[in-house]
């Protein structure tokens, strides 16, 4: 399915929109492609876009001062990404975004987010729905977090994303849970 | 001020209402008052409502199998709270919200406030950028989790919300943190 078919049926789980509303939404995206290990977003830049995924896996992350990673969020087909502090708030990014494996991605700038919100009451209602679905994602991972040890955080991610394990490096899945490496291979082999 | 203000007051500062739309938004809240220590939503309770808070301060937490309290929000007066896991996909409440001091919260029911949102343009925006920041936050809090030791995470704290250290009794910081009494009372004589 190529990025304006997969776009046309995301938004169509959560809004309705025209032939011609859609097409004037899809107008204002951008399709850019990357290579694995390329960079989107880095720690400093000014951020000005997000990102819808159409094919391929990006990762956003952290850099702390130890050196250590840690990932924030995976991003595959149909997720959005991008630093949403730096992008809601007009400040620089303090974290990461770049490319697991080669991506195609559609980007769409935030004054234009705002304008087709503003003139497209569907957008606006697609946009509050999305975002009301990151925050309870980000509620319930934050509740694991404090609550789950490794081993329950590393099965509830293998029960929720299980097409992450043959998309992202082992290494990856450890930084997302916040362990080492050999944890995580502990855990890998006693399943 | 009364509640009534304080939510036209609190929405004119993302959306723009007329006075009349703002009546007609207003008229689908209920005030209700609670005493210190009343629960307002418990862990299996079906959730119709989120809660704007008037005054007093309220706390949205999980008690775990090892009986351990993890507090996910505090809310004060503006903040909104609800268990918006249990409410966005209509299922049961997994956590618990009650009362710290004395509140006065306005509740919206959730059948209403997607009324409001298809009606008016402006409320979809306010509900929009409210649930963009609410997200941000917990994506921070998430960060702070994994990157920062109880120390940092306490100091961010202070910075952050100053007026939570005359509301909420030192225990429930704790439980914020996710820390002991004991670890918290080191940090907080230390300063």
């Amino acid at each position: 399915m190529n990025g304006q078919e997969l776009l046309k049926q995301h938004i169509s789980k959560t809004a309705t929109l025209t032939d011609e509303q859609f097409d004037y939404f899809f107008s204002h995206f951008t399709l850019l492609s990357f290579k694995k290990g390329q960079t989107i977003i880095s720690e400093g830049d000014e951020v000005d876009c997000e990102y819808f995924v159409v094919s391929g896996c990006l990762k956003a992350f952290f850099i702390n001062d130890d050196i250590k990673m840690y990932i924030l969020q995976f991003a595959m087909s149909t997720w959005w990404t991008s630093d949403y502090n730096a992008l809601y708030s007009h400040s620089r990014a303090t974290i990461n975004v770049d490319c697991i494996t080669d991506a195609e991605v559609l980007c769409l700038k935030s004054a234009d987010r705002e304008k087709l919100c503003a003139e497209i009451h569907q957008v606006e209602h697609f946009f509050r729905w999305r975002t009301n679905r990151g925050y309870v994602a980000s509620q319930k991972r934050l509740l694991s977090f404090m609550n789950n040890d490794a081993k329950k955080r590393y099965e509830e991610l293998l029960t929720l994303y299980p097409e992450l394990y043959n998309l992202v490096p082992k290494h990856l899945i450890a930084a997302y849970l916040g362990i080492t490496r050999e944890t995580l291979s502990r855990l890998y082999n006693g399943r």
